[in-house]
């Protein structure tokens, strides 16, 4: 039991821009972060803009940030889109079912509860919890400091 | 993010031996009522022997019956024997780990704690609640009627 590296990348990339919420994170960066390809953040960007968790500003000086505030963006949300099959058995699939027991097993129910436990803790940590339970995330991201802006 | 389609048939395969508990269950019988191969149920046989959920008597005769008593087997108990990876992300393991986060991300802490949230609930359920669960489970599954003994 596992979640996909979709998941696990789509919240890398969720809490990079919430690192760098004050400017347009740039794919190259995030890519060069993480140690993985832009090809393949790319793919994770695609459901995440549909789902309106991250925008897009396209242009030379393009790039993405959160489709909302981190603090409104939590983990059952990215899961959500991520994670395409929550079947957790085979049984719960509608094709090649065999088993005697499909129409009122007991463990469907079970793994459904459980399932629901698992949701429920989830969406109680937001994107924005995660940036802060890391002290020094904008450094280890590799994220430029802030430049203050001299006074006019 | 599924469980492992041992799990899935470990929890089968004990559900079976609930309802048929008053004898030795026979593999043929049990890969007959869930439509699947022998050789399939003797791999995923093998863990639940030696976590002494299941007890195999040889012989002629011979066939597997619960380790202990249904109500005292809860789900909980057989996904730790047959999910062998609870890392739910890649993060999580030891080897090539590229992330910059992995010393201190919120991520890891988040699902450990809906993990054991999903683990709670698994560990309420036991598998006699999930044979009770079934009206007709000894006749869904084929197993035949228990004789009743003639009078001496």
């Amino acid at each position: 039991m596992r979640l996909t590296r979709q998941t696990n990348y789509a919240v890398r990339i969720l809490m990079y821009c919430a690192a760098n919420k004050d400017r347009l994170s740039r794919i190259p960066e995030i890519a060069a972060a993480y140690s993985v390809s832009e090809l393949f953040l790319f793919k994770i960007l695609q459901p995440l803009v549909e789902a309106r968790l991250v925008e897009t500003v396209r242009g030379r000086n393009g790039g993405v940030r959160l489709g909302r505030p981190a603090e409104t963006i939590n983990l059952f949300d990215v899961v959500r889109v991520t994670e395409d099959n929550f079947a957790m058995a085979e049984c719960f699939e509608n094709d090649a079912v065999e088993c005697p027991l499909v129409d009122s097993c007991g463990l469907n129910a079970a793994l459904r509860e459980a399932l629901g436990a698992f949701f429920e803790v989830l969406a109680r940590h937001s994107i924005a919890d995660l940036a802060a339970a890391r002290v020094d995330l904008r450094g280890v991201l590799g994220i430029e400091p802030i430049e203050m802006k001299a006074a006019s």
